[in-house]
């Protein structure tokens, strides 16, 4: 078989080890004489729109392998979905154009539910448009709400880093509470899904201990309810401590807190739940409150990554190239879960079509009846991904990540491409 | 000399280091013969009047260790300031009566300016009502705006908290901002001095990284000159990095955000920079934009706790005592800066007259000419502060930080005292 070159992209928001993948990717296709050169996509697909493509293979070693420990998209990740065949026919074809021009015979996107969608669709560019393409999807994405896979790289480590932050920031609010703060809301990423707020359980220790109450999307918000809890809970413990997903939603599905604007990709862009439930709070109980919105901050967190996380994406970088050079064709990589008491895992894949856009919600079975918490089960199917600590190197007191020299291939293409 | 206890309280706003301070006082009292037994204040004064004392003798040698990487104040903090003698002489007939009834020879008070005042009414006991006591104050703000020494234990702790989260969230802005988020604000503590927001600027490698414009109190805002640095910078580098002081104001002394409410010592309650400025941006340029507001998470964040911050807590909580027993009074403990290139430090100690109630702001000279950054001798000035790592033990994927037994000594005193 001739030896073909390979693209990778990032695709969506970034997480604090999308990089290790794409460290798994690169190094495990230095290791395959099938594949002759990874290209990586400046700005994810858009790249490839633009003939925009970094040529890897100009990075050093010791730079590739820092990949594993930075965070954020090291070659640029963009909010870009591909429509249909027949809506963007022109963007395909576009695609086959710059696949043929730097002859790209494997396709590699790291994201989540949306880039699924896109990548099946670049997988079936054989069939509907007769390029010859294998196209691989490395999951990543910190809502955790891919299908067929355990868990999602990127999420372990937004969960530990709410994990540890609730943690730290409900032992502050204790020792303030009999003569200042006595409410204290942290408000976590998470649309449609509540995993990343459900991660704040894994600071309590013993039960009753904080968090006290959680808002997941999937339990449709009761004001009443939560009022009583959180009133219950001060004259109880001094305090009260709650983890809210910015998806938090009453029954009828609108959101606690609405800006109003939408992304690329038709989601609303959320924020504020946390200042709402605050004023709710200080409106019918007085109580005085601190409220926290770690937004970015929480799943570029690589300082506190899990190497439970880390090990996991890097792993699926290295299995898709593995994959892709056995014949595999439109499929995304997948973490199972093994049987036994300790938690151990293992790769495994899923066919694409079965995975784009289907989002995968907390089981009921993970949430406490009373829906302000998890259950045993939830903990422990949280708790492992969150395990063991992978340190970046730090100069100068702040962490030593990877700046890469990007280096763009010179273009073959005549014709620009206008996004 | 006969052997008398000692009192040591923590005051005022925890950081991630105050309990190495408790450590370093608990294991130097340890070590000397002239302090008997060292009582700590259930929740800062307040158990002074409440004669709700620990007994830190009932804690494990193991668990006082442990204070040295426990956030939070393992004893209970407070926002309680003790009025003049005139104003409020039954609060302090009631510490004499609870010193005496305990043999309490010693005040250790941990805390900043404002407890640096307390803690010069008390060590004026001695004279104004007859009581011998020593008080000595121990250092600890993580606005850094103490006087007197080099710099606040707690304060190289949050610094580092700040400078590697502003690092890490200007990494995830930078790969996304070609179709995403084009602004990212995280709005830190500092009420009225620009340090904790100073510090973001020890995410930048080189000239021109991101954070791209640091707001401080000390520099009036002018919304014309925020607007073109903004526009500038997005047009330069396609994003922006707005690290802003929660006491950001403008030329009149307004905050750009006032919630309106106050704490016990007449502090206005602030919080919302970050969305005040991401809306005038909005409205203004158009830009979409993300923010966070590090609230508790920032001066909680023992898990990446500045390994000299925690040394320097360590030792003025040693020193302190040290400093008691050599018969001193009225001072408080301070950290000196010693001369030469490389950064070393020593114990020194101030009056505590000079230094109650009065804020050490940043110098001009460590500000940029622009006034949105600082200048290479504020970054001489910053950077030591944050050296080092001191990661904590953990347990189950997050910190394993120490709970007392907070033992209460049985009281002594029929009468109860109201707070």
């Amino acid at each position: 078989m001739a030896t073909k070159n390979a693209f990778y992209a990032q695709s969506g928001g970034v997480t604090s080890v999308i990089n290790a993948s794409a460290c798994g990717v690169i190094e495990a296709a230095r290791e395959q004489k099938l594949i002759a050169k990874v290209f990586a996509g400046q700005n994810g697909i858009i790249g490839a729109l633009r003939e925009e493509l970094i040529d890897v293979s100009k990075e050093s070693k010791k730079s590739i392998e820092g990949l594993k420990h930075t965070p954020s998209g090291a070659f640029g990740s963009c909010r870009y979905k591909l429509k249909s065949f027949d809506e963007s026919r022109a963007e395909y074809e576009r695609l086959i154009e710059v696949f043929k021009a730097h002859n790209i015979g494997y396709f590699f996107y790291n994201g989540g539910g949306d880039s699924a969608d896109t990548c099946l669709k670049v997988s079936q560019l054989s069939e509907s448009m007769g390029y010859p393409i294998q196209a691989i999807h490395i999951p990543k994405t910190v809502d955790n709400d891919l299908p067929f896979t355990d868990c999602s790289p990127g999420f372990g480590s937004v969960a530990k880093y709410v994990a540890v932050s609730t943690k730290e920031a409900s032992m502050d609010i204790a020792s303030m509470c009999e003569t200042s703060t006595k409410i204290f809301i942290l408000e976590v990423m998470g649309r449609h899904a509540g995993w990343i707020a459900a991660a704040g359980a894994l600071a309590q220790e013993e039960e009753g201990d904080a968090p006290h109450i959680i808002l997941m999307p999937e339990i449709a918000f009761n004001r009443n309810k939560f009022m009583r809890k959180v009133k219950a809970t001060v004259k109880e413990k001094g305090y009260c401590v709650i983890v809210a997903s910015e998806g938090a939603q009453y029954k009828d599905g609108t959101f606690l807190a609405d800006s109003g604007t939408t992304d690329a990709f038709g989601h609303k862009q959320l924020g504020g739940v946390a200042p709402t439930l605050a004023n709710m709070i200080q409106d019918e109980l007085g109580y005085k409150y601190h409220w926290a919105l770690a937004d970015y901050l929480q799943r570029a967190g690589r300082h506190i990554a899990s190497a439970t996380d880390v090990a996991q994406a890097y792993a699926v970088g290295r299995a898709a190239v593995e994959k892709a050079v056995e014949g595999k064709n439109a499929i995304m990589v997948t973490i199972e879960r093994n049987k036994g008491k300790k938690y151990r895992w293992s790769i495994g894949e899923a066919p694409l079509e079965k995975v784009a856009n289907v989002e995968k919600m907390m089981p009921r079975n993970y949430i406490s009846k009373d829906g302000f918490g998890i259950t045993d089960l939830g903990r422990q199917y949280l708790q492992p991904l969150t395990e063991g600590e992978d340190y970046p190197p730090y100069k100068n007191g702040v962490p030593d990540y990877v700046r890469l020299k990007k280096v763009l291939v010179a273009k073959k293409l005549k014709k620009a491409f206008k996004i």
